[in-house]
């Protein structure tokens, strides 16, 4: 097998056996084939496309380029949550707690801000003291006491992916379903769970701009999911605006112990629900999708996720005081109020300019290697369809630097729109597919 | 301007600027830019094709990578001819002394062997002492001597070619028209030469197996060196059956001294004068193609094309009692004739497997680092549609060794039929495209 043949194979459409992947990405995760073969490939990735057992076989090969997580000395079911990514989305700090308290072992591994959406990891490193670098066994160890972890990708865990992620990222090969698809997957997989709820994201802020790409991306890691021995359910839903009022990493905390205290925006409230309910049902925890938003109501009315929340933040060395004092969070020095610039109704959101407005004010990075301002974000005082009267304020930015607020405002000036009529709202959840 | 960015921007399928095109070429021969973005753009391309625009650009900015040939104080016109390859093609060792006997110059850059098809440089060095490396300096004072003089690539010429042809090579992206057209193109145009006649083969021993292939070509080709200011034409011809009857080097130069001498085979014959009388004419040494082909006859007739070719071995330091006496060429040890199986008509050829045969004889190279054995060959005794009687020899072929003999006898059986009706003849000249 030589490594110009395989090429060539995907150059020219044909499907590659399960043992010609394997090769292909063992050998160049050992460094043995040449980044240039690899970014042509990719290349020809891009074009061909991969069928669903070539895909599989990706996904695979990728998880087992590296070290496992291995969970099954762990009693009962593990399970996780993953989203595409999109601006205000911060379900992982609702549902991570919830899906413990109510029975379940969350292992979740998570990223940091990438390009405009925001990451769970500098959310939750906003919490004074929160560490997300654990070794693996203390990893396993606070999992095991309190049956949910948050923490970064470790270097050992599917090393294949990480080199790959990086050549396609200069190579203009990112934009393609099924490198997308497996690599998401590969990580998942290699947590040794046995149940995953995937959150599908469309719309303005999402990579995934038609509800078609969302349901094809869906269908491929659920695809995935399911041959590879774990329980996969995709949520296809809207990010046809910011989930929830707040974006920008304390802000974003502070919005979800509202809602783990049963109160906060409607349709962040809901989303979790949803997707608790289903994480609930992939683990086996409850039968119906009925009883899986049961469970999880009672955990939030209860104050057990709360609870379980507190113990995440306290094992991790964060100060579990800031859950009920959230003025312990860092704090922006400066506010400004946006007002609406007429009266009317505010329309449809160009949500990724959004993303990278509050990016700019500090809440996301320049450069892989830059670091993140944990107080600078936006909350929103309208949503799409809402009313406003003129001089309103639509919504306030959060900063610290006077600059770098001029150049959030020029960005949201084009994101924000008022309309002459209340548009109607596209469904917060469109699909589901298992 | 980011590699990236053009990478996107050619994975879209959108058209690259001249100046996108020359920043991407001079940065990556200058190494500035990875090899696996350019393997990345490869394949793009390979994909997406390139505009008539873009590949002239793509062309002129290889061709200006490295030191141009300035032949302007030589006197007189300059002209070449390129053939994309084939088996038994070997008209270069003609039509280049005869057209600088007719009053041209003719500044021939040539190849070595590779894959199936022989090289101009193995033929030449067939005849002892020749030299193909001249410095720059010593090929200017031959060409301004005599007019003529064969050489192969220096390292300072069109080095983006050699990056660019040595990445493709290993990333299954040799196979682009476009990147075909500009490789040819850059190198001839480097030549500084004022007119151009491409040979663009067609059939069963060619690159381009179908007519249409060789079209496209061809008229990408010509629409690139007339875009640069050199007047180009490309006759498509048919590569059916080996050209002449010898195949192998010094065979194929011994053939040649006898089209030299006016006698020699029809088909070889003709495709000369063709060659040499489009020479002639885009070197505008005449003003219609018959009074280019009438020079051509007069200079084969004169003997003045074969005292032209003994000048150019003498300069070039080769032995010239070579041309009036060719058992001074490397002789092979051992001869066997090929019978036909049956009586019957010689029917169509797998000439690239023919082309494979002669090369396991010897002929060719098995690596790019491997030797050739000069000696080796065949000589074809029928061509397709000729009659023969069962046991009647079809072939002899030359070698060295009996290993590599009853390899090449495997493969020719499989290359060489007996039909019961005799086939009608492709032309061997289709088209003329300027």
């Amino acid at each position: 097998m030589r490594a110009v043949d395989l090429l060539k194979k995907k150059r020219d459409g044909l499907e590659l056996s399960r043992d010609e992947i394997r090769f292909w990405v063992h050998r160049f995760s050992r460094g043995l084939v040449p980044d240039y073969q690899v970014s042509a490939f990719l290349m020809a990735v891009y074009f061909r496309g991969m069928s669903g057992p070539e895909t599989v076989a990706l996904t695979e090969a990728m998880q087992t380029s590296g070290a496992l997580l291995d969970l099954t000395d762990l009693p009962g079911r593990k399970v996780d949550k993953h989203s595409t990514g999109g601006v205000g989305d911060k379900t992982s700090l609702v549902v991570a707690p919830a899906v413990a308290a109510g029975g379940l072992t969350v292992p979740m591994i998570s990223g940091r801000a990438l390009a405009h959406t925001g990451g769970t990891l500098d959310k939750l490193e906003s919490i004074p003291g929160f560490q997300v670098r654990l070794g693996r066994e203390r990893f396993k160890e606070i999992l095991r006491d309190i049956g949910v972890a948050l923490i970064g990708q470790t270097d050992d865990l599917v090393p294949a992916d990480r080199k790959l992620y990086a050549l396609r990222d200069v190579t203009a090969t990112v934009d393609s379903l099924p490198l997308i698809a497996s690599s998401i997957m590969s990580k998942k997989l290699a947590e040794g769970i046995d149940g995953l709820v995937l959150d599908v994201k469309t719309g303005s802020g999402a990579f995934a701009r038609s509800g078609e790409q969302a349901e094809a991306l869906a269908r491929a890691m659920v695809e995935i999911g399911n041959a590879c021995r774990c329980r996969t359910v995709a949520l296809i839903t809207g990010m046809d605006q910011p989930l929830g009022e707040c974006v920008g990493n304390s802000l974003e905390v502070e919005e979800c112990v509202e809602v783990l205290r049963g109160r906060g925006p409607e349709d962040l409230r809901r989303l979790c629900e949803e997707l608790a309910a289903h994480c609930f049902r992939v683990g086996q925890a409850v039968t119906g999708l009925d009883a899986g938003r049961e469970l999880y109501r009672k955990m939030i009315a209860e104050g057990r996720a709360l609870d379980k929340f507190r113990e995440v933040v306290r094992l991790q060395g964060g100060d579990p005081a800031v859950l009920d004092d959230c003025s312990r969070l860092p704090q922006a020095r400066h506010r400004r109020e946006i007002p609406a610039p007429r009266a009317g109704f505010l329309g449809a959101m160009d949500t990724e300019k959004i993303g990278w407005a509050v990016g700019r004010l500090g809440a996301g990075r320049d450069t892989v290697d830059s670091s993140v301002d944990h107080a600078a974000g936006m909350r929103l005082h309208k949503k799409t369809g809402d009313s406003v009267a003129a001089g309103e304020p639509v919504c306030t930015l959060y900063y610290n630097s006077e600059e770098r607020c001029a150049a959030a405002c020029r960005l949201l000036s084009e994101a924000l729109e008022v309309a002459d009529e209340p548009l109607p709202l596209p469904a917060l959840i469109r699909r589901v597919i298992e």
